[in-house]
């Protein structure tokens, strides 16, 4: 039966170590302080902020939310992001996605500046994570890659197998994981709707990631024995006995690949967790970098 | 026996269809320019500048060549790049590398106007790839691209397995046949010097590209029987029977693999030539970007 990986605790253990870093930058004066921008009214966003909002809290990072109504102009949005960049107290900027179809996720993202950029998602971080000089690594992949390390799961020399190509994990996690780098140097292999005999591919994985967003896609006879198992999904599906109506379920079969995997994460609390304390890790690292405090 | 995929004539096709919207842009009063910078004596750098201003030539690009020698300050290069960021009469900017070792590559590369960056090397071009938006996408994996597709041997749905994760080619290579597009849309395996096991991986491969730089690497028994198989490598080996004692030779053994790959490039004469003609594709699109002509 498989060990399984507890993402709650591992994140806890990382938001320590910020806070005992952020205790320092405040004992030089430094209050690190992060931006959100919300617009809208999306219920998931609005519930995704507020776990943000409390996590800095509790780690001591000052954080503001920016809210504005579903039919903000563009351009309002834009120069609101201009006033982020430019104030001193204000080291990180994120901007909570979705937004409203009339907006330009790209074009926001692109203004907010490189080195506010928190989540990583700026061209030119993802840039620069490519040519192997990262400096804000997008926080679901980094999440991921410190789940593996300090679960004493080091992807070196292994064989990933990633299911999912998209921009948030999937991709740039089969780009982090191949670097010639520290808790990397994994062979990847990255798969998605149009890969032909995906078990067997599957089958190969030391490693394996899902992360395409379709509830237990990933079955025990897709595994191999003694794979180290990521789940990254987070699916609703319909549960009359739940008083919400509804639970959530992974991209893995949880039960059955338990079976036969050596380590697994659950949904909730593997992958999830994990997210939020590597924005806390950049927003620290976005103060240091903008300060010039180097107290690690 | 493999079918030899003639690089040389694709990449002249490409350099015809290159001219012709020269030409069209010629009788709209625009000159397309492109501008090199070369710094020390190199002689291969020297060589491949020599190589593209004579493609420039035969495809009525204006082509500049400011060279500077060895001991130039990283500091005057870097404004004399920002000279060119600003002239209208050049649209595109490299910088030939590699550079003399004062001088900090990515320093250089960054400070050339993304807009402008026809090896698509800058960071936040490299990014711009990464999130499926291109603007320019780098030479040698965009001219692998129209290798293959050309060649009609479309990488949709294939497994490409690419050894080396340099960032000239293995890696920008995954990151662009990977994508969800015409032309890319295969399951991708990125295999470098920390693989295990590798000629299991490279048997499993519809389209094997071989990008480490090591003199026929690749042997028959690694390939399965009707891959394609894409040879970048460019080793000099010693050759007494040649008048300069060495001749060149791909990562590919090609006297043995071809007896089983369905198709095969040579070296030299298969992806070399690519590279140059993609450059110009790239010259010619910065061109239309910044004067936004559109005459496709």
């Amino acid at each position: 039966m498989a060990e399984i990986i507890d993402g709650k605790k591992i994140a806890s253990e990382i938001k320590e170590e910020v806070k005992s870093e952020i205790e320092k930058l405040k004992s030089k004066g430094i209050t690190v302080g992060l931006a959100a921008v919300l617009v809208g009214e999306d219920p998931p966003s609005q519930v995704y902020i507020g776990m943000k909002s409390k996590a800095c809290q509790k780690v001591e990072i000052y954080s503001e939310v920016l809210k504005f109504p579903q039919q903000t102009p563009e351009s309002e949005l834009l120069s609101q992001i201009d006033v982020l960049n430019k104030r001193p107290d204000i080291h990180g900027i994120l901007v909570q996605l979705p937004l409203p179809f009339h907006i330009k996720e790209d074009k926001m993202i692109q203004r907010i500046d490189p080195k506010k950029d928190v989540d990583g998602f700026h061209p030119f971080n993802v840039g620069m994570m490519v040519v192997g000089k990262p400096i804000f690594l997008p926080c679901t992949p980094f999440g991921i890659q410190q789940l593996l390390t300090r679960s004493g799961n080091d992807p070196s020399g292994k064989h990933v197998v990633i299911l999912g190509r998209g921009n948030i994990v999937g991709r740039p996690l089969s780009i982090l994981l191949s670097q010639k780098a520290p808790g990397a140097n994994a062979t990847v292999t990255l798969c998605h709707t149009k890969t032909d005999n995906m078990s067997e591919l599957t089958k190969k994985a030391d490693i394996l990631v899902a992360a395409m967003g379709k509830p237990k896609f990933v079955t025990k006879d897709m595994v191999k024995k003694d794979a180290v198992v990521i789940d990254v999904g987070v699916n609703r599906i319909e549960d009359p006995q739940s008083k919400k109506g509804y639970r959530l379920v992974g991209d893995v079969d949880f039960e059955s690949v338990k079976e036969i995997a050596k380590s697994i994460t659950p949904v909730p609390g593997g992958v999830g967790p994990m997210t939020v304390a590597m924005l806390l890790c950049n927003t620290l690292k976005a103060a240091k970098l903008q300060t010039k405090i180097s107290v690690l």
